[in-house]
């Protein structure tokens, strides 16, 4: 198959999904930031009591999936029916994962607004930290999971 | 130092800096996207003639940067005054590298800026090639390089 | 019954509404600002020839009412089928009131759509007239009924 | 019929659909932008290789589509599920057309979303040449055809 | 003095301050939401610890404050410098107070910036805890004092 | 000169303007909309008295000036310091003229914030009268003069 954001002759377009049928769609996107040691320690201590970084990332990161098709050119709108993300703090490796679920009832997936509201997630945790340490990282992003549609369940290989 | 978005008290706020004074401040940011080989080769075809991923993740790259305090919450809005984006791909890895260059001048640095631009560049290129690899993965996203500003110049050790 | 804004561990989520069924809501809010007798006569002669103040808050509110999502962290967004935004002149009280009902067919209410229409009308109010009247004050924002759904009926006990 | 747009009393409001039906509906909007023979000549060679205006200016037509609701006071918010956008270059006039076609499946019709299109595409290629060509003028802006919905079919008689 | 933002003929305009020098400007706002005294006990249990409704106003009431103009038709863009959103606890009313302070280096004010900000924030701790009190209510909202440009210090008479 | 939009290897960016003066920008744009007799009488009568549907597209061309930076991809975001829209009404055409002026002290001009105004404000007028005539057109949009910067200034030819 070829890229279908474009047609017969090579012409960006916004795929045609007005024949597709409306189905509960969900789907799973996953990330992490990596940092100095006593940035995640800040962050740790933060999460039990004052100086909430990952309670602001994930209002950040719910709000950002509304914004997806905003951003994402060829991105068709849609009406978000569930956003649920969750952060991990991974002690040895001082760094913090972040995964998002995204739901919908729709013509088309949700792969897109999970993935933008990780990459969010992880980039307000780099803004709130980054006057302490301007070095921080972001991997490893990408989809883990999608269900729903006509292509299906899908399961990424990796982790 | 701690993390100064938040106040004594451990208040998360937007921090006040109306006595800062207004520099030329620049910022480099870089990332990557990973992929099979076939959609590696499909892109960089696209990218000579039709089917153009990368001219169009790069007009949503630039456009993003101007959407960054609208997404990241204690984020100061700011008038950015430059805005380039380049892709490099790598074929022995089937990758592509982003690379943003943001600067303004103002009271505050544009890390957070050529940050988004970067992610919402990889993004787009997700997007348009997902149909036939759902599992690219987005990694390395972090600042190169930051100048002006009270904090002066600033450049990463890694890359 | 809980907040239902959290889930069982107390992380903010927006509310899984997959398995809600599409029905008509409609919500109806209200509020009123206050103001001076001087600036209530300047709105009320404007309203009725030139510097439209109302006309303007009117267009403020329906407006407003679209965005509500992008405003409200775990607001759903939903897809509104009717916006009318009424103005009553209180001429005892120098207060202006404002009332904006709403409806959809969706999974969620529109409780929150009217009440930003509100909030919105009235702020419009104000900057039009701060100018003159700086200690304006706007009170009373409430929902007075709602329709629809699976909670139903629902109507104030105030006004 | 009178303007809908406003109720009995002359006032404005956001028409009531929430009875209507959804079904599929299609607009096809049209215009043009005139410019100086050099400046049409950049474009065109500008397209074939490097410059290329007008895979922007696609780029910035389709993304307008999605924000007409926000632009558009009494408009209803919708999902789009397609939009192509496409240019022709008028050698003898050195003018290009853009059209636009938008559909979705739903309670109104979208022809503000491609007459939006259309403009913002227009807007675009004025923005990359102003600098070489002040005087570019946009005409003939309008809805060539619309299909679905209560009203049914309707097709302009000019062009 | 008349209304300033309507012209000699009744015409509406955004006011032309091209002329204005850019001064520091700072305003506070505040309003209350009252509730239930259930409701009360809730937020102020979950601010202690899980289900912070009063943390995710505040980050909703920060973002917000960056849109006010986009939300109020006449009101000037700037470039906001510092926002700061407390909330306070009123036992005796089961009443929570909200207060905004802004800031910026411009040619405007920033009381709708403020307003703006409280309004949305007290909208939101709505949102977090109508399905347990629909009927809660949001009142006083006004500007409390506000300093800089050519107008100087105001201070609200009340309160 | 070639297109500015371009640096030397045909990639799109958004151009370099660190180094210029803020000095005071105006730019003026006109277009028009031509209607049927009698859509023209009701727009006429509406303005008098009830149905005020030039009031209504005079403030969505106000705000969309504000939108500009973010839906044409390569604008610079900037703040605008005034916004002043006209309409004529042109019996023996019946068609109406969008004036609009827009103002900043900044480091670009304000040409395309005034295109952008005129073409929503035509647009509205369009969206409130569709439902009596859809064949309405748009023409004539393009810029009438310009003020300020280093490129001075510039008057068109036509009109």
């Amino acid at each position: 198959g070829g890229l279908t954001h474009f047609d017969q002759s090579g012409q960006a377009h916004m795929v045609d999904v007005s024949a597709k049928t409306d189905t509960h769609r969900i789907a799973v996107a996953k990330g992490k930031i990596s940092m100095q040691a006593a940035t995640f320690k800040l962050i740790q201590e933060g999460n039990a009591k004052k100086g909430d970084v990952l309670g602001i990332a994930k209002i950040a990161a719910i709000m950002a999936s509304k914004r997806t098709s905003d951003l994402i050119p060829l991105c068709h709108p849609l009406a978000i029916t569930r956003v649920a993300v969750d952060f991990e703090l991974q002690e040895e490796t001082h760094s913090i994962n972040c995964t998002a679920q995204v739901e919908t009832v729709g013509k088309t997936g949700v792969e897109m607004e999970a993935l933008t509201s990780v990459q969010i997630g992880l980039l307000t945790i780099y803004d709130m930290c980054k006057a302490i340490d301007r070095g921080m990282v972001m991997s490893d992003i990408r989809v883990l999971e999608k269900h729903g549609g006509k292509s299906g369940d899908w399961v990424s290989m990796i982790d």
